[in-house]
């Protein structure tokens, strides 16, 4: 009656190929900086170097390791080199990587208080420190007598969809989860904002139309009065504006959205202010930066991602609510298998009424490692010196005649152009990007292609930004010739 | 101008804390037997040993590890433990926790093809291997010529959203999207469903009063005639039919809908039909209980969760769909920064087109590792194994005439109750998790409250399901006297 066999992978392997796993990521964070930063590969290359069928036996943890190192490692794109500047950072670290991999190791589900209550309860604390290092309001805090607290979502598009849930359900009255949607409810963001806005609205079933894109001014920030007006014509048309998402550094050029102002108007007429910082909120570790959250008093909901900027591997988005009762009203669910004295106690949290998902993984680990290895002075000194490289960037751009700056940089994201016109600039990003000595991208402003300069990698300090500065002019040069 | 100070961890300190975590987790696994399954602690107990604010200063990587035994563990329910019998099994394994640590080291964002070609090819690869080792459908698989094809979502409730979401738009011919819900869209699933068919109502804006739930036979599955019945009754109320969920072994008790019928009543009224395996998709890896899939091939979407019994940790659902173009056309956003060539080109997939966040992780590589260590023989032998257990177990209980089975056990999980009725069985449970030494949770079935025996934990084994049933004997002998 008894099974001796196994398949399983014993502790004392684990061990043994565990070690190797770290050895191969140690001397990965050694070599990456040598390996062309966008994959070289072409559409197919990697799934016709892998066998058609699954193997009917157990294949040997080495031939694994090595397929990574044959097969794997061409068709990456390496988000972990210094020479990586293109999108947004996604930067990890040691800590992060290590309180991930004992997140794995525990395998917990932290979907109710009960099914481990060190899941939820670090959790709520980790992120009542990170309200604490960013300065956000008391009302974001689970020890606040409001009510209000934070979670850790996957992603900002997560966190907005659920803050925009939430406002469609104050907006009517708790009622459009039992009968569906029957009127029309107006969102707001503006035509900078991240294209997960545009998302929410249609997964909400609210209707990308019914999300009104406001104009930008020159610094490509929300204007406040067309704001206002956008919304005394919905009203004066009988419809219900009900959300509005300010960003903080939008992801095409990292303007910041007048909060003070669109807080202000946002409380005159009762909408749910959500405020996006994914990758900026970051700054505000520092006190030099903290202006960026200027207004973020008037906010119902915000969010921004350690898994960006703040060394945490991916995923990370903390959202922070300043009334939880509404959002969980909005996604809560009790069938009877998941009932317990400790849920109907009211005295714990239950964190799978704060997102979509029921299941969900011990990531305040990871974050609670981070915080702890650097400390908030060392956060502070590597965001500061992020965005100290990247001005210094900048003004290499302002002092050279065939650049210009598309935008001021406020933080750490420059936005520049060579002179002569959207071709040189696509052929400059297309050659760099081939060479696979840097990796930038792009986007559009006032209908010019701009390249974007993102210094936010681990590893990236000055000799990188130097360098790819050089490789800039030499091949901005090579085609001037 | 240069910067040499800093709070990273090198790779040398990676490596050497690397391996103590490693060994930690090695540790673990020998010792999770002996740890109480159930945490004992009290709401806040976890808190109150934090401390109140971050650090300004880093601490040792020693401190972190030593409070992850004295602050951390009391506060863990031992998902991994072979005596967790709760719930629903979230079962780990050596080569998930490895791979998943190399998808932390390489940190890279596959949100497009571009951004990481490998982890986009691998996961499109490995997910077609899924499908022949599951027998599905040739429709699942993206090689065949009606585009189809399989991608990682978080969890079974983000793919049963995407599934609704697709639905809703097929059938309002994608207009919902663009103009908000505007009629009334009805979707069924049993009354055994997961709850996340009714929260993904609520959040695509259906309303979950517009979720019909269809009557059920004495062994917990959906009755077709009732089904037809409330799509008729909806049809001649003007309503909109749109999405049937079906459920491949529920998690109450693990009961299996119709498929035939219920597929064959989708097709001929023209709605959306998804099947929701989370957990015994996985019993599909042998052709001996394969007859859970039959009718599968009137599905238009179908998911399952290597995350609950495939020894894959969290998180990991496959979720396929017969009509790839559809999901896209739903979800499919474009903004300037995220245009390219390869995606202009139509030759790649984008996967963030494939669910709701942007984001995602390189999580095809744990995947890779689990089914290449084990094997197709391997899963299925442990597959077997949990099976066979269970269905002894289930022998036992009928052995006693103080116990009673609630239904008969299809694959792993065994509903009994005793027969002196809700409060003994109460009693019995709540002792047995206070003990620590097992950990089961109940349900109610035709109002009783009955007790479920889940076995699917990795490193569950014939001694400790004996176990468990002299202890559930013991305990309820104890009450008796």
């Amino acid at each position: 009656m008894t099974d001796d066999k196994s398949y399983h992978m014993t502790p004392d392997e684990f061990r043994e190929h565990g070690y190797a796993v770290v050895d191969w990521i140690a001397d990965y964070m050694n070599r990456v900086e040598s390996l062309p930063v966008l994959s070289q590969v072409k559409p197919g290359d990697i799934r016709a170097a892998l066998p058609t069928a699954p193997p009917e036996s157990g294949e040997s943890f080495g031939v694994m390791l090595k397929d990574l190192d044959d097969i794997i490692l061409p068709g990456i794109t390496h988000w972990q080199s210094p020479n990586f500047f293109a999108y947004f950072p996604a930067n990890a670290s040691g800590p992060a990587i290590l309180g991930d991999l004992l997140a794995s190791g525990l395998g917990v589900q932290g979907m109710l208080w009960l099914t481990s209550p060190a899941c939820t309860e670090l959790e709520t604390h980790v992120l009542d420190w990170v309200a604490k290092m960013l300065d956000l309001p008391d009302k974001f805090k689970s020890t606040t007598s409001g009510g209000g607290g934070g979670v850790i979502q996957h992603t900002a598009s997560d966190a907005s969809l659920c803050a925009l849930l939430t406002a469609r359900e104050r907006a009517t009255k708790f009622t459009s989860n039992s009968t569906g949607i029957n009127r029309k409810l107006i969102a707001y963001t503006s035509t900078q904002a991240h294209s997960s806005i545009e998302k929410a609205m249609m997964i909400a079933g609210l209707g990308k139309n019914n999300l009104r894109l406001i104009d930008v001014d020159q610094t490509m920030a929300m204007k406040p009065p067309e704001l206002e007006a956008a919304i005394a014509d919905d009203l004066e048309d009988g419809l219900k504006p009900c959300f509005v998402c300010a960003t903080v550094g939008t992801t095409s050029s990292n303007a910041m959205d007048p909060l003070p102002e669109i807080g202000e108007i946002c409380r005159r007429y009762g909408i749910w202010l959500h405020v996006d910082a994914a990758m900026s909120g970051t700054a505000a570790l520092c006190p030099e930066f903290r202006h960026i959250h200027a207004g973020l008093e008037f906010a119902d909901s915000y969010c921004f991602n350690p898994h960006k900027w703040m060394f945490t591997n991916f995923d990370c988005d903390c959202f922070f609510i300043a009334d939880r009762a509404a959002l969980i009203n909005t996604l809560s669910i009790l069938p009877e298998y998941l009932r317990n004295e400790a849920t109907a106690s009211g005295a714990v949290i239950d964190y799978r009424d704060w997102h979509v998902p029921l299941g969900r993984r011990f990531r305040a680990l990871k974050l609670w490692f981070v915080i702890r290895h650097y400390g908030i002075q060392g956060l502070q000194h590597h965001i500061r010196e992020h965005i100290r490289l990247a001005q210094e960037f900048a003004d290499w751009i302002c002092a050279d005649d065939q650049f210009e700056l598309a935008v001021d940089p406020p933080l750490n994201l420059v936005c520049f152009r060579h002179i002569r016109g959207d071709e040189i600039n696509q052929r400059i990003m297309d050659d760099l990007n081939r060479s696979g000595k840097i990796y930038l991208t792009h986007t559009k402003m006032n209908d010019k292609l701009t390249l974007r300069m993102s210094i936010g990698q681990t590893h990236t300090r000055y000799r990188h930004v130097e360098r790819a500065w050089q490789l800039i002019r030499e091949t901005a040069g090579g085609l001037d010739s």
